[in-house]
């Protein structure tokens, strides 16, 4: 689904070459999935296969030391051959952050969405009940994405509070593409009250993308967790 | 104290400029103090004074519109002829923020200092409280700073864990150059053991900057809040 611009750098492909730096092989590295430009993660889990040396305990510092300071590796562990970063995933959570504030909090400008007005967070909360369960989501996938089968679980939502911003947090078995954006869009406009909290449900039972609301901004969206 | 290549923008140059654009007038803005290179102000406050038919409360939002995403106005207010933004400062609030994971959170790789080895928090608090009172500061003040006067009133003193990171919050009448970072310099040093936590009182009584620890990097640092 994403596309770009020649010449513009990756983070799989600045991984890759840094490994290649310390390794002297070219590795492909396998993420548990691709996030969109502007996206966040803080829990993007990564295998490859290599021949080095470097015990695998010393491959964060190693890499931390070569790689640019907006992707820093948390930890390695061995995994057996079985194991595969995005086939083996038992559920992902993602985090969508609002800046509910006046104004723009400058330290989260680039991790939130802004958005200035009133919001009724127990309104957004019933309605992310709604996503709770296995359902086709089709009405929360992007139009022209390709995939064949809709039906995914979601076994928790969230919201929480600190200071000004609304953290909306959502684990799931597996994601449609912007499906987060899509439900955190639709969940504004429940927050706003132009929706009713049950909106959610006829949403999911439409089939449609354009029963739901609009696709929230990138910014705001991290991959928290992966966990297989 | 500060110095800055000629060429480069300053916050308070960056405002003045933006709100001759908005008001047509040249206006001088006074801000409650200065701040080194690379530290933050969630909480600056600012006076000037404007002929400009703008409304008060409106101020905010057309500054909002004219300046880098990076300088945002929260609020704004008409006080009477006798405020002084420097002069009418009852208290300030700084933040040091350390980020005390293992691995830098990418997030906050610019609000915070990365430490990443084990520190007592316990021994940290017992060390802050030796600051709470009225005392001559001089050896938590960079040399070469040129004021008369170096006793000043410190009215709160704490710290606090959010996730991996520590923040360390320091209210007082009135601070030295420096002061909050040779603090927290000194204060690593408490954490790690190299130092007990009475060695503060020790720090203060020494009255000379040889005796405290190094001045912690200016990222971590943040100005919170002043009081009038």
């Amino acid at each position: 689904m994403q596309t770009k611009p020649p010449g513009v750098k990756t983070i799989q492909g600045t991984i890759e070459e840094k490994l290649k730096l310390l390794t002297g092989e070219e590795v492909k590295i396998v993420a548990s999935g691709r996030t969109d430009a502007g996206v966040h993660a803080l829990g993007q889990v990564i295998h490859f296969d290599t021949c080095s040396p470097i015990p695998v305990d010393r491959f964060p510092a190693a890499l931390h030391s070569v790689l640019p300071a907006d992707i820093v590796p948390l930890q390695a562990e061995e995994v057996d051959a079985s194991f595969h970063a995005r086939y083996s995933v038992r559920s992902k959570t993602y985090r969508y952050t609002i800046d509910n504030g006046k104004m723009p909090h400058v330290f989260w400008r680039r991790f939130a969405y802004h958005f200035p007005y009133p919001l009724d967070r127990e309104a957004m909360q019933e309605g992310l009940g709604y996503l709770l369960g296995c359902h086709d989501f089709r009405s929360f996938c992007a139009s022209g994405s390709k995939v064949q089968d809709y039906v995914r679980t979601i076994t928790a939502c969230n919201i929480s509070a600190e200071g000004g911003l609304l953290h909306v947090a959502i684990t799931g078995s597996g994601f449609l593409y912007n499906m987060v954006r899509i439900i955190c869009g639709t969940l504004l406009e429940i927050g706003q009250g132009k929706r009713e909290p049950g909106a959610m449900q006829q949403v999911i039972l439409a089939e449609d993308r354009d029963a739901a609301g609009p696709t929230a901004p990138p910014q705001g969206l991290c991959l928290l967790k992966v966990e297989y």
